[in-house]
C-alpha cells in the first residue's frame, strides 16, 4: 500500500466523502463508496452504508458499489474499475474487492480497529488471496476522520 | 473451531447440500447455506451460489442468507440465528458472519485454498474480530466435497 498522507481528495473522492455526510444524515456511520470505470472515468456506481437502513450486516458502503456495478457491466469481475471509499475496508469488504478484481483502492481515514488492508488481517498480503489490486491510503483523511469523529461523538 | 469428521449430515446440512446440487446445475460453483432461528428451529433464509448468475461477486450462499435473513427478521444483527454451510467460509463470509453475530456456524468442506475460518486469514481468531461464532466443520464434508470435486473435474 502507497500512504498518500496530506494529499487534497480527488473529484471522486469528494463525492464519496458527500455520500458518507448523506448516511450520517440518516444515522448510518458515515462511509461512502464509489466505483469509476478506469477507462472511460465515468461512475459506475455510488452508495453510502445502508446496515441499519436495510437491516443488512453486508449493507457496507463497498458491497453495495459491486453488486450494482456487477449488475450494471454485467460481470461479477470489475478489473478495469477502480473503488474511493471514505474508511480503510473491513476484512469483509477487502475480501470482496479482491473476488471482484478490482484495480485500484483508494480509500480515506485508516481504521486501526476494524480496517482489514492495513490492519487486522490484511487480506491483500494474504498468501492465499488471489488478486491483490493497488491500493493508496490516506487520500481525503482529515475530512472522512472528521466525519466520523463528529458521527461517534454526538452518539455517546 | 470442533472438527465433526465423520458425523453425518444434519437435516439442515442436508437440505444445504441439496441447495449446493442446484448450484451446480445453473453452473455455479455448487455451495448451499440455510439460516436457522436457533430459539424456534426454523429456516429463516436459504440460498445456493449466485456470483455468475446475478454478475455479483459477493453473491455467495452465506451473504445471500445474511441479507435475506437480515430483512425478514429487521435486524442486521441475528445473534439468535445459525448457519448451515456446505463450504467452509471464504474471508469475506466469515468476516460477514461476525458482523452478523451468528450464534454457530456448522460448515461442511475445508477449503484450504479459499478458506478463510480454518485456514487464510482465519478471520475469527483475529484479535480485532469482535464477534466469534461457535464453529463446527467437517458436517456432511464428504458429500459436499464429492459435490465440488464432480462440478470441477466436469469443466476441466
Amino acid at each position: 500500500m502507497q500512504r498518500a498522507g496530506a494529499v487534497r481528495p480527488s473529484v471522486f473522492m469528494e463525492r464519496a466523502l458527500a455520500l458518507a455526510a448523506q448516511a450520517a444524515a440518516y444515522g448510518e456511520v458515515p462511509v461512502g463508496a464509489i466505483l469509476v470505470d478506469s477507462v472511460t472515468g465515468s461512475i459506475v456506481a455510488e452508495a453510502h452504508n445502508r446496515t441499519e437502513t436495510d437491516s443488512d450486516a453486508t449493507a457496507h458502503a463497498e458491497i453495495l458499489v459491486l453488486r450494482a456495478g456487477g449488475a450494471k457491466l454485467g460481470s461479477p469481475r470489475l478489473g478495469s474499475c477502480d473503488l474511493y471509499v471514505t474508511l480503510e475496508p473491513c476484512p469483509m469488504c477487502a475480501a470482496a474487492i479482491a473476488l471482484a478484481r478490482l484495480r485500484r483502492v483508494y480509500f480515506a481515514a485508516f481504521d486501526p480497529k476494524g480496517g482489514g488492508v492495513d490492519h487486522g488481517p490484511r487480506i491483500f498480503e494474504q498468501p492465499t488471496c488471489h488478486h491483490r489490486p493497488e491500493v493508496y491510503g490516506g487520500v481525503g483523511e482529515v475530512e472522512a476522520a472528521a466525519l466520523l469523529r463528529r458521527f461517534f461523538a454526538e452518539r455517546r
